[in-house]
């Protein structure tokens, strides 16, 4: 691993680039995967005199069930809203992997709720990376780019993938077994410089979740030796502090300038006290899918036309708003709330309602809603993003 | 506003990096909505035998009215070739306000005929900015950016609007009126920190116009103070030089590369006199949409196959362009004629028949027409742009 | 000629570029024409039980002849899988000429089979270039750059067009002729300040092949002198060493890195020994598009879910391949075969297969495919990319 210091600059030149961008710019980048330029035809689906439901019992569901794993998805089929992003929660029992495979029309990102999970990834060029997981980890595979997971240790593992694109699904998956599987043998000697016969008994289908020895504690070296890639794959995100700590919850938000890597994907745990409110707001570049991940919430939606729409969710339900759509998410319950958020968009923006009207002076806000605009001094000055139960 | 000079240098800064971009990589920029790129499945609407037509007489529409004041919309419902930008027409009363509201799916620009606007936007991470606008001026709010319009002076005011997205329509545009007036009043007061009571009198529904006092001369301070984006939203640019005069015209233009926060629109304003022609051309990388300040032009339309049309357009009239198809204007009135011309670029880029042909040797242009090379030696030598009655 | 300097430096500047941010980004630049993207909304022909055809006869079709030239078509009417990427087999007598045109829609990335061939292209403000091309040359034209080719000499040549996009087709193609030919006199007398008895003569429709004298030699001045682009508009693949080198084969190579212009299009020539195998392997980022220059290939496709087809093409058919579709090419004929591939994207990326299993560690791969670590030592411990005869 000689060459993690070319790494770590290369790391810091990346994010410094991205940043003197996004500040020069004054918006969000916009590359692969840009949800905002792909929004531009209206969805019939929300197009009508009402809101369609955005809410999907995830947990509940079936999924694909192999032993004591699963994986159970969430994709435009079950939640036809979703087209912007899809979700897959996964269960992986000791001594379990979802095999290597790779995902021609997504990338994925991913957060650690329990257990510890271990991954490789190839990238072009044939740079390889393996990194151990704990809960609060995050990964993030672009395009394409083929990978695995396994379950690390003797406990079982448990973890959320998103997916930058709401059509992820079956056909856009491909597993290795899979393609050897259905490759002929003369073919596959002549590609590896081996006997037929080196290939007997591989399976003939799709293994998806396969199962053997626990892995070793400490990962063992790749065939071709350590390639590590430019950008890494891993960001510890409950490590860090809170990006934004209030009375009534805290946010902890990776995005591309702290993790260069994920360019299609930003990532949000969002806690609430009981009765803490995220305010109204909105995103306007990119979809927002959510995981509640403890606790139960309230989700309301506003989609313009007096078309509003509130969701009650609880443990292991997703929900999702389109780009643009004014949302809030209140802690409902007596307990603290904690909600895993995915956003389209390596570079997070939002607009808080309460900063709008902050924006403005008391007299553009007195004509808007016929009030004095007296009433106007007393909202408040400054961002609120979190309130808190007595809307402190 | 002591961060002006820092302004001024981001502004600097990010006008030199598009412009260091542009000329290196040869062609345009592409951020979101590039409309070169949407354009790869071809519309059946002009794949036909014949072309549709490109005219919509705006003016003439009916429009939403409230009271004195109005907006007329041209979208794919009333122009159905526009599907790459969309436009409306919009007059305000002394006294009253387009209310505070976003565009989820399309960035807008405008240019001010008569009387006076003023302006405010939100901007992700609280930025904000007031401005106010004279004939001539321009604005630009990025997609999903919070703004609100409205009337300065005791004189009425008219101005254009150019979204980047020809599905720009009802169930895209988010008022404040309508969200507020739908959110339970509990949520409110947690939000703001206010009694429930605060929202007493507050509408029920969307206001879409409000009316109120007229406007105090200078703008007052935004509840928060001011925190200025890095780029201004305003352009003056009837009050620069116009970038081409001619014999027969002149047009002024204005792109990202002057007026950086417009990364998606430029716009144009053509001035003919009498028979003047802005030439035989086509731009290779966007729609064009056309809106008839004054005057009567006759406008042509090539979409190869053989397939031509020709319209008339009076003032108020609105015409549409698909990108790379060949079109001219010529002002067939007995007075000057001015039209503003929207792009779906922030980069502008044009080919002049005249300039193609002078970019070929007069032996390549005798084989493709069959004629005697000294026939093209005749030929301009050099980009004409616009044409004079006479051809000069 | 005397800014050849500065173009160079421009050159190497904007080469220098793209090569830092792809370094930095670890990824693929995402401009006009990112297919991966286009590609987020499952296409419904490669979404059932079976995988449909990938291959069609392209010089066996009838095409468009006009004596003794030819233009022969795959577009996704002839190859309805091709979506992302169009071609074109053209021929030219001595002394024809595809007149000046553009595309709307699609960029053109040409590859000379036999014979000599002369470009004349225009790009916005009206820089121009004209080149002379022998086989094995490549030359780029941005979507909507208007040009012309033309055969030099006394031979016919021949030569491969590649468009990115698939549904490039008849509409989207503007000839010069055509648009004259349809413009009224007095409009064109007064664009080029000329009588209007100087068109009188010219064709009414579209010429398309264009016949006149055997062009000079040496290519002659455009009517405008001298205005070159900053960026040039040929490569010469063949006269470069190959970019890989191998004993079952060899492969040229280039993208946007050495061919700045070249933002959307990336070509290969692959050169396989009888019995060479182009290992397994997918694109993340790009569709492929191929044809057959010599020999006889088998050329495999994986599209999950046990969807396995092989087509056996020869001299003059075409495939494709869809983006992150496994694949795989092998001569299986008794002489070397040469087949030209074209990406729908400036940087070229691959995984192959061999250096997938080569970046993970034995034990993964015992999990995987449920078989001891041992056997996986035997593996290749480097990238295979062509393989011999005997798997060398």
């Amino acid at each position: 691993m000689s060459d993690l210091p070319r790494r770590d600059f290369l790391a810091t030149a990346a994010a410094f680039v991205a940043a003197t961008t996004a500040a020069l710019v004054g918006t969000r980048e916009t590359r692969a995967g840009d949800p905002s330029f792909m929004n531009n035809v209206p969805d019939p689906l929300v197009s009508g005199k009402d809101l369609p439901t955005f809410k999907f019992a995830l947990e509940k569901s079936e999924g694909k069930v192999i032993a004591k794993s699963y994986g159970k998805e969430a994709t435009v089929v079950q939640l036809p809203i979703s087209k912007g992003i899809a979700g897959v929660s996964m269960k992986l029992e000791p001594g379990a992997m979802r095999e290597l495979h790779w995902h021609a029309t997504a990338a994925e990102w991913a957060f650690v709720l329990e257990g510890r999970v271990r991954t490789t990834v190839i990238e072009p060029r044939g740079l390889a990376e393996t990194n151990d997981f704990e809960p609060g980890d995050v990964w993030y595979f672009p395009r394409g780019h083929g990978h695995m997971l396994e379950c690390l240790g003797n406990e079982p593992c448990h973890f959320i993938l998103i997916f930058d694109n709401g059509y992820f699904s079956e056909f856009g998956t491909f597993s290795i077994s899979d393609w050897i599987g259905h490759t002929p043998r003369p073919l596959l000697a002549k590609n590896f410089g081996l006997p037929e016969s080196a290939f007997e008994g591989f399976p003939k289908d799709e293994v998806y979740f396969a199962r053997g020895n626990v892995p070793p504690e400490k990962h063992t070296t790749p065939l071709q030796g350590w390639k590590l890639p430019p950008l890494t794959h891993k960001y510890q995100l409950l490590a860090q502090p809170p990006h934004h700590v209030f009375k009534g919850g805290r946010e902890w938000r990776v995005d591309s300038a702290a993790f260069p890597i994920s360019r299609t994907v930003t990532g949000v745990v969002l806690d609430l006290e009981p009765g803490g409110l995220r305010e109204l707001h909105w995103h306007p570049t990119a979809d927002e899918w959510q995981y509640v991940i403890d606790g139960n919430v309230s989700v309301t939606m506003f989609g313009s036309h007096g078309r509003y729409r509130t969701e009650t969710m609880e443990k292991g339900d997703v929900g999702y708003i389109p780009q643009g759509y004014g949302h809030s998410i209140e802690n409902v319950g007596n307990k603290p709330s904690r909600v895993l958020i995915g956003f389209n968009t390596g570079v997070y923006e939002t607009i808080d309602l309460s900063q709008w009207i902050a924006g403005n002076p008391a007299d553009v806000l007195a004509t808007n809603f016929s009030k004095p605009a007296a009433l106007f001094e007393k909202f408040p000055h400054q961002d609120v993003f979190i309130a808190d139960k007595d809307g402190k």
